[in-house]
């Protein structure tokens, strides 16, 4: 067997077999296969895509190429969430609390942002001392204490991914659904789950634009991890607004903790227990979506949801009294108020441009080696159906300097739209599988 | 302008820019743009193509990776032939001289085979001390002593092809019609010549297999030297049974000889004269190929030809002794006839089963560290549309071993059709652009 056999056969649109993709993708994981070849396979996987069973193939080998963790210590289901990512989208983090504080695990292993916001694992570290890099026995020890943890990946979990993640990047293979698909994947299951809840973002604010393309990706994630013997649930969720009122990583961590206590902007609270009532359903706790609801909103209102998220920051080694003073989360220098020029209701707010300029005044990085600015980002974001009255704030814009500021209002301008007539708002959730 | 945004451009099926194609390949060349990157854009290559203004610039950036020869010195128009490749196909070696005999300088550098026979390198090297590996103030003395040479690829002329090939052949990014035409026509064009003649093979024992893609294979070559401000001629040509009649490389050095003494194989002494025909019209020597004919043919009859060609080899460093007495060329250890096992029309000879055989005798190599045994391939080699009595050889098979001879012999029991009935012999060229 010949590396360049396979890509032939792939470059003509054939299905690679079990073995083709071991002896390929697990070669190249082992060094075996060189650069050259996987970004020559990658462009034919995205020309030519791949079966159902060859993504889970693939999928599989990624996922063997390194440690599955072991969570068979842990006497509860396990059953996490994963988002394609969107604007504003900070779901993750009061999601994790809460449905650990209904008796599930939450072993959750994050992503850093790349290309407009900052990841779950940023948002995270704006509290001062939490440590996102965890052991695999530490991670196993906060779940036990605590029912979940965030950390971020490590080396010796699907090291293939990471190899062909990078190569993908700069080889122009990255929107390939196979290739999304094995790569998201392959580090869920590596986690040693149970159960996976799948949001596949779709709008202007995502990576997928329409809600064909949602439905694609969505059927391609649920497909592969039922073929490997896991319960999935995916819904397809609206992103054509920002989520919730802040976007920016200090700024979502105090959304997410107004959340936590039963506050939170309408559209992030909802998206939360949507999200929740299907991983509670996963883990066996209820038998529908709509029972967990009423369990959800108890564990909120008392509070408890809330008590896992400062136990699990402090057995993170994080400090908890942001939580329960966000005052004390860091401050950016300028605070400028973009006001409506005149009144009228929000019929848009565009999250792609939201995102932009989010990223212009510190928020995000474009390269994996800028420095993420905490308190940067948009604050108080109008919702599509507010009426504001001229002069109001359509938001707040928090940078480390004014030229930043300067450089995100023209976008902040193009993302409003506000005039007369009715704004309808799509629903939050447009689909289940 | 980073690599990754020009791989995305062309997998979106755009156009490169002159730039592009200037950064991304020179850069190639280089070795500023690693192999990976060039291997994802091959691919994309692959599936989207190029125009033939793309293909022209490409074929610039590659020639201009390396040295252009300066032929400016020598007093006569400079003209090539370049040939896809067939089986059988040894008509340079008769014509470079021929051609040279007319006043036309034929500054030839060619390629090893790999894949079934030998290439008109390892033909040349069956002759005792004839150096290919001239330095290029070499190559232009021997061409103006006597008007052609014959030498191999040397560092400096288009190294970024010598990479590039490499990499296309482990990364199944072969057959594309841009990367095939860049490839030979940059190393053509930096033979410093004025115009070139292509000859297209078409057919089973060739690269293209049908009309319509050698046809589109041809006119992609010749737009890019067009474009390249050339001369150039193509012709179509048929390969379906193999051309003359041995298959070998001191087998076709004792059939050019032949050929070049005016008694060779008839369509390979007739596609000599074709060829040959058009360089002596690019060269300007000649107003049309007709005219060309007569000229040819006395240089043949006359014996200067052979002259050149004696000439050539004598300042290549080799023994011309072989020339004189074809005796004197390596001999096989084993000679075995396959006979006709009744009597009968040759109704096919299939020239893909014939390089097969040829390549279990030990004529080629499938890998560039293969020896090649210079004695050994098929002679005598029957025609479609002659008469053999029972017993009579189809064909000599020549090799160093029993076993070689053994191995060959199925494939050349499959290659020949014997039988009764009309055997039509499709014309040597298809087709002329």
């Amino acid at each position: 067997m010949l590396p360049q056999w396979i890509i032939e056969k792939k470059r003509g649109g054939e299905a690679l077999s079990d073995e083709e993709l071991q002896f390929f993708v697990g070669g190249y994981a082992r060094g075996e296969i060189l650069d050259y070849q996987m970004a020559a396979l990658a462009m034919a996987i995205y020309f030519k895509g791949m079966t159902p069973e060859e993504t889970a193939a693939m999928t599989r080998v990624m996922m063997q190429s390194g440690e599955v963790i072991d969570t068979s210590s842990i006497p509860f289901p396990k059953v996490d969430k994963h988002s394609t990512g969107g604007i504003g989208d900070k779901i993750s983090i009061p999601l994790a609390p809460l449905v650990a504080a209904c008796g599930v695990a939450v072993p959750m292993i994050s992503g850093r942002g790349l290309g407009i916001t900052g990841g779950t694992l940023d948002k995270l570290e704006s509290i001062p001392g939490y440590r996102t890099g965890l052991s695999v026995p530490e991670f196993i020890s906060v779940l036990k204490a605590c029912g979940c943890s965030m950390i971020g990946q490590t080396d010796r979990i699907v090291p293939a991914d990471r190899k062909l993640y990078a190569l993908r990047d700069v080889t122009a293979t990255v929107p390939s659904i196979p290739l999304i698909v094995s790569s998201i994947m392959s580090k869920k299951l590596a986690e040693g789950i149970d159960g996976l809840v799948l949001d596949v973002k779709c709008g202007r604010g995502a990576f997928m634009k329409t809600q064909a393309d949602a439905k694609a990706l969505a059927e391609a994630l649920v497909q592969v991890g039922r073929a490997m013997g896991k319960k999935v649930t995916a819904l397809i969720t609206r992103m054509d607004q920002p989520l919730g009122r802040s976007v920016g990583n200090a700024l979502e961590m105090i959304e997410s903790v107004e959340i936590l206590r039963g506050r939170g902007p309408e559209d992030a609270v909802e998206l939360t227990l949507r999200l929740g009532a299907e991983m509670l359903v996963l883990a066996g706790v209820v038998p529908t979506p709509e029972a967990a609801r009423p369990l959800l909103l108890r564990k909120l209102e008392s509070g408890e949801a809330l008590d896992v998220f400062i136990k699990m920051v402090r057995l993170h080694g994080g400090k908890t009294d942001v939580i329960e003073d966000p005052r004390r989360f860091p401050v950016a220098v300028i605070r400028y108020d973009f006001n409506a020029p005149l009144a009228g209701i929000v019929l848009d707010v565009d999250a792609e441009k939201i995102g932009r300029a989010s990223l212009i005044l510190g928020a995000g990085r474009t390269q994996t080696t800028d420095v993420i600015d905490s308190a940067a980002g948009l604050s108080g974001l109008m919702k599509v159906g507010e009426r504001v009255e001229a002069g109001q704030p359509l938001a707040t814009l928090h940078a480390a300097s004014r030229a930043r500021v300067d450089g995100a209002i023209p976008l902040v301008r193009e993302a409003f739209v506000v005039g007369e007539g009715p704004a309808p708002v799509p629903p939050l959730v447009f689909d289940r599988m």
